[in-house]
């Protein structure tokens, strides 16, 4: 959008008044999401309230070819909200109505830009939570579109399997409802999972319907440090493998476990640690911390630490979701870097150990955390963007992190998604699938103005 | 293909030589499921033996225009077999080999022919198995084209949480994989939940990875009967709300009980009843059990009867899987009609009673059962395809059923699928998702060869 037509302009202000803006520090703030990426500023920001909004502004944009890129919290880590080739930032934050909550069929519908701890606190008085945490505090549609998931994914699934429909607004400003109400249809293609994921390069969520949960009965958490990083993944796989419905099954190596002591004020054991939640009956409960505690044993854990209050609890949990604002801390100044790959369970141990030897002559903080139960891991830098011979650096670990991943049979971002950020790896990943993906996003989006240039890079 | 080309024909014979055959009992068979749906039988049958078979088979039909029919074990249910344009019948079934199980990442991969049982005699002895079960023996590959599901799901999901990826041949002959062995991925389009359901309409599934389980330490049934069949479904309806995590909860009404006697020579008291099965560790089984019973109570359940003992549980299961024969056993000569509809589990109860009434006047034998702990139920009906009058009877109170459902926001088929018999429901259900749909066939079959007239007739 270098020279926008002056009627998109004024038809676009005329109908949104003051809920367009060209100031340069909205744009700075929507050009960017919360890691190392370049940013890349759009043209104006504007604000939506509903679905219809969207729907007019997309219709316009398709009419004068302006890009669209959607903005809900901005969390994005690798590079979603760049617009590469200007156009304008659709915000949907302020589209944060909580429409519907069925306490009786355990399901609500939320507009795109309600966030998870909007959604929860709105919840919890009824006895019931959404379980589907990335740690930051994104909004219900970014996370959809970007098939989030995060630490309880290991238990309740990621954003994939907690999504019963949609609304979307396609890139010709139609409106189209994907799947209902029911758990389960066998009733045509799963057009709800072909947008779950597309990180808005095939439509614009505005309402998301979610399954939900009662809140557990008995709710325990507890920390177990180890000797070296290998016990505790080991200990993660052993977990994993009996089948044990741990909700939460996290590790914070120990340089992590450092950072966080130093950002959130604790001072727990600086070691390599796995954080465990278990929900169910009391009786369930048990079992299964029984269970586990028999694990960690094995494999010469200690200081099965118990935080059974729901304050310590949230500590602990807090802490974890401050991971990566901790490891920038290390280095004032700095961004973040954060990395994610899952792959196979038993291929975690020997890609973990990879990593640890591509981080020991790093020049820059990072650490590994990760929801080993799904054998998903990130590594977390600070860097300085400026800094071309440190970006290389990174960039050289990650390429290494990731081919690794692809390798064994994992996948190049477990939930932070492609953005620009992992373009670059899709086709080592899926080969010649991309070019099917490409074909689908050409038919739904001829125009390419729907969030250009992430996933699926056009020549 | 009412006038073949005898070139293509050549092609054929020379490639798969007595794999090819166009006897009239082999189309026959292949032509149709186990429905009441009318027969249309291919012009030849082959049998593939590997997804290069499939590839060659595909790439020969799309440059001569000939539709393909993919085949596994013929238990559809809605008319996905119909050869409706005449074509090629391609067979998978002797695609049976499972080519890999990993224990240690409760995962496999089997051709697409291998059927569940076969599966699960293959996991036993490693201590694992599938979980899904619609009841009929059939092919992964087929589970896997219609979405399928069954008295399982209601713990382990469906195929669309089950398989984590997919071998697919395309509709030009090209083999992609989609997805990888990693437990969630965030990179790029989910290709793999595309196909899962697509009913061979856009390409053919040739390979499957899946995620298996453990078997649960400890399992155990009971039959609960109820006074009445409101009794029974608000029981089920307070067991999902209560997030009792129970491994299966079945809804037999009282006719179909007493067809299952006749048919399984059991003596199961006559009455609207409830299956459960319950998966755990002792003590998790011992709360659930208690949990389920105390509700049962509640709604004046009694008789809740125990099979512990495998066999005992084996032999409630099989009759259970066999009450499709069981209703058809009832009226000599008949063919099953077999709908199914999912709502919102709210909505089971009023869903169910409407449907009672529908069949209070109905001519032919009819019974009701479902996984209602999803809020999936089917009716089934013994009639004769050649009496205009009772299918033209059975027709309209599905009909009614059907548009029930999709009122209270539920689905038109929970797990049978589209096929032919539901195509009519679609656009009730779906709106202007349809041409969605249509605008994706479209790209990917251009040639409209693969499983034409089944999901999205075209004009």
């Amino acid at each position: 959008m270098t020279a926008p037509d002056p009627s998109f302009q004024e038809v676009l202000s005329a109908r949104f008044a003051d809920r367009l803006s060209t100031s340069l520090s909205l744009r700075e703030q929507h050009g960017r999401g919360e890691s190392h990426h370049v940013v890349a500023l759009p043209d104006a920001v504007v604000f939506a309230r509903d679905t219809a909004d969207v729907a007019d502004i997309v219709r316009l944009c398709a009419a004068h070819g302006i890009p669209i890129i959607p903005f809900g919290a901005g969390t994005s880590l690798e590079g979603h909200l760049a617009a590469v080739r200007g156009g304008l930032s659709l915000d949907l934050s302020r589209m944060n109505d909580v429409l519907r909550v069925s306490a009786e069929d355990l399901d609500c519908t939320v507009q795109a830009g309600v966030t998870r701890e909007q959604l929860n606190s709105h919840l919890r008085d009824q006895g019931l939570f959404f379980p589907i945490d990335p740690g930051a505090n994104a909004t219900i549609g970014g996370m959809a579109s970007t098939r989030a998931s995060g630490t309880n994914a290991v238990r309740y699934g990621t954003m994939r399997e907690n999504v019963l429909s949609l609304t979307v607004v396609l890139p010709d400003g139609s409106i189209v409802k994907t799947g209902g109400r029911a758990r389960k249809s066998a009733a045509g293609y799963d057009l709800t999972r072909l947008f779950i994921g597309a990180e808005g390069t095939l439509g614009i969520i505005t309402e998301v319907t979610l399954r939900i949960h009662g809140i557990p009965e008995t709710i325990a958490a507890a920390l177990c440090s180890f000797r070296s990083i290998d016990d505790a993944v080991n200990t993660a796989i052993a977990v994993a493998q009996l089948g044990i419905p741990v909700a939460r099954m996290e590790l914070m190596d120990r340089d992590l476990i450092a950072a966080v002591n130093a950002f959130s004020h604790l001072s727990l054991p600086v070691a390599d640690t796995l954080a465990f939640e278990f929900h169910g009956s009391p009786a369930g409960v048990r079992d299964q911390v029984e269970a586990v505690a028999d694990l960690v044993r094995d494999n010469g854990g200690h200081d099965f630490e118990w935080a059974s209050a729901p304050e310590e609890r949230n500590r602990l949990w807090k802490a974890r979701h401050n991971a990566f604002y901790a490891v920038i801390a290390q280095r004032p100044g700095s961004r973040g870097w954060s990395s994610d790959v899952c792959v196979p369970i038993s291929e975690l141990s020997g890609c973990i150990d990879y990593t640890r030897g591509l981080l020991e002559t790093c020049s820059v903080p990072a650490a590994i955390l990760g929801h080993v139960g799904d054998g998903n891991y990130h590594v977390v830098f600070a860097v300085d963007p400026s800094n071309a011979v440190e970006m290389a650096e990174v960039a050289d670990i990650n390429k290494h992190m990731v081919e690794r991943a692809i390798t064994v049979g994992g996948t190049c971002t477990g939930e932070h998604g492609v953005g620009t950020g992992k373009a670059a790896y899709l086709r080592a990943e899926h080969g010649d699938a991309i070019d099917l993906m490409a074909r689908i996003k050409r038919t739904i989006d001829p125009l390419d103005i729907m969030n250009p240039g992430k996933i699926l890079p056009r020549a």
